[in-house]
């Protein structure tokens, strides 16, 4: 099954990590904006052009070392349709390198938008005779403030070896509000944790993990560490290493003893290390790739795969 | 500012409703999906042309009789660009009629991402010298999960007239998983209700409303008409009408006692009014403004607007 395959990934590459690819306009190297303008002007195809040389620069020089990608949707589809034409082509892209790809849409749908939404991700969008998958992806991220309703039309692809990760607690300052609530002894997010339990019955791969994961962000290790305890069968995806403030030692508490367990998200840090290093931007991959592997190093001082 | 200008267009038309336009290949009129496969092939743009014409015939229809319309962006999106590039035609379309129009994102983001997104809904995509404005709605609606930084990066264009939506309580059964969740005296979706208030100061229409309105299910009337008297300057949006088991003895509780402050929403069972009359299809139009028309006269039984 799918988070067997995510683990294999992980353990072959000796590299429990995932890149986050959310271009912004702003931050991009100067070369790659000026040549996309140039080839299509200043529009909304110029800019996702750029997005799209840009990504996949980044899946080029990674593919050897990163083991899968997060795509947030939301960076793509803030330049409307041109921006989802290129994402759809940057999935596909990712797919045939031999990454494992996670859709993070951040949505919480039920009802006929989440079972709609579910064949364009897993199961095809049927047209009379055809069937067509325009994101075809392995993973989505969804959020679960709707419950076990927004859940369910995405986990019965969990069987065709498609996974679906549910955000229970996110790296934001303010996440507390609503996500740290304690009702009786139980937690908000504890309660996402439970749901994705709930829903495994049947899906756990050889490796012991649901095909159910759950995000629990890095920024937390505290929170970290006493879930994994308590949930030992949920894979954890780790968002908020790097610009958000995790580091190594903090996403240590997600692994289980085996070094298993896990993926520590990492998106600007790598995607603008050229930024930090002192780089034009000319040689925006090379500095990816040197941050990427530095975060592998720092993590393995922590945490040993077997 | 942008609350008082719904709130006056239901005034004007003495109509509290908003018709959600969320297309479903199964449902569609036979005849829209046969000349659109006709055009375009059994594609993915077929089907999306499909939507486009459907949803242009509904808003033609219904352009004196209701004031505001919900796009549900997710139902666009499942279809990838072809999908979006129709929406964001349909967005253009219904401003242009003189609805008020809301765009139902059922996403959660913060950081780059929410600015990006809010930025193609409100702000503009600028490029170089040029703006670009994808989305172009007079509001949003968005998830709340991940507390004040998922909404802050809306409420700024606030102050320009827009609207920001918070999913607070929704119609679906499993929403009580998390949603319902009582932490001392608090629940989880009324501490969305405090997080609009909070962020409301400034932001009060001549209406008594706040610009941050949020989303209340019509299915929990108890909650809705306790939801109303204690927070009497937010605005309600109120789904779950029709086809969720609401109806107008339920919604009544939205409202104040002007009649004002809530905006109620039905999707399914106006867009498809057509096959509980027996139509073929080729009326879905007229069958779409008589149910209109009979919802607004079944609240106007429980609700006088002033």
């Amino acid at each position: 099954m799918s988070i067997d395959v995510l683990q294999q990934k992980i353990r072959n590459m000796k590299n429990p990590t995932m890149v986050g690819i959310d271009p912004i306009q702003s931050l991009l190297p100067e070369h790659i904006l000026r040549e996309a303008y140039a080839e299509h002007g200043e529009t909304l195809k110029g800019l996702a052009q750029a997005y799209l040389v840009f990504s996949k620069g980044i899946l080029d020089v990674l593919k050897e070392t990163v083991p899968a990608v997060k795509i947030q949707s939301g960076c793509f589809q803030a330049l409307g349709f041109e921006g989802v034409k290129v994402m759809e082509e940057l999935i596909a892209y990712a797919g045939e390198l031999g990454y494992y790809v996670l859709m993070d849409t951040m949505r919480g749908d039920i009802d006929c938008t989440a079972e709609a939404l579910a064949q364009s991700y897993f199961g095809g969008v049927k047209i009379g005779e055809n069937s067509y998958l325009p994101y075809p992806c392995d993973a989505v991220m969804t959020n679960s403030y709707l419950g076990s309703d927004g859940i369910m039309p995405f986990t019965k692809f969990c069987k065709e070896g498609k996974n679906v990760f549910l955000l229970a607690k996110t790296s934001n300052k303010s996440s507390r509000e609503v996500q740290d609530m304690l009702a009786g002894d139980r937690i908000v997010y504890q309660v996402i944790l439970d749901l994705a339990m709930r829903w495994s019955i049947d899906l756990f791969g050889k490796s012991g993990y649901s095909e159910i994961g759950v995000a629990v962000s890095g920024c937390h290790p505290g929170i970290l560490g006493k879930m994994r305890e308590k949930y030992d069968r949920l894979f954890f995806l780790v968002p908020g290493y790097g610009a958000q403030g995790a580091n190594a030692r903090d996403v240590q508490y997600a692994f289980d003893k085996y070094g298993h367990g896990a993926a520590i998200c990492a998106g600007r840090s790598i995607l603008y290390a050229f930024r930090k290093m002192g780089d034009s931007g000319e040689n925006y991959a090379e500095c990816a790739l040197q941050a990427a592997q530095k975060m592998r190093d720092q993590i393995a001082l922590y945490v040993r795969i077997l």
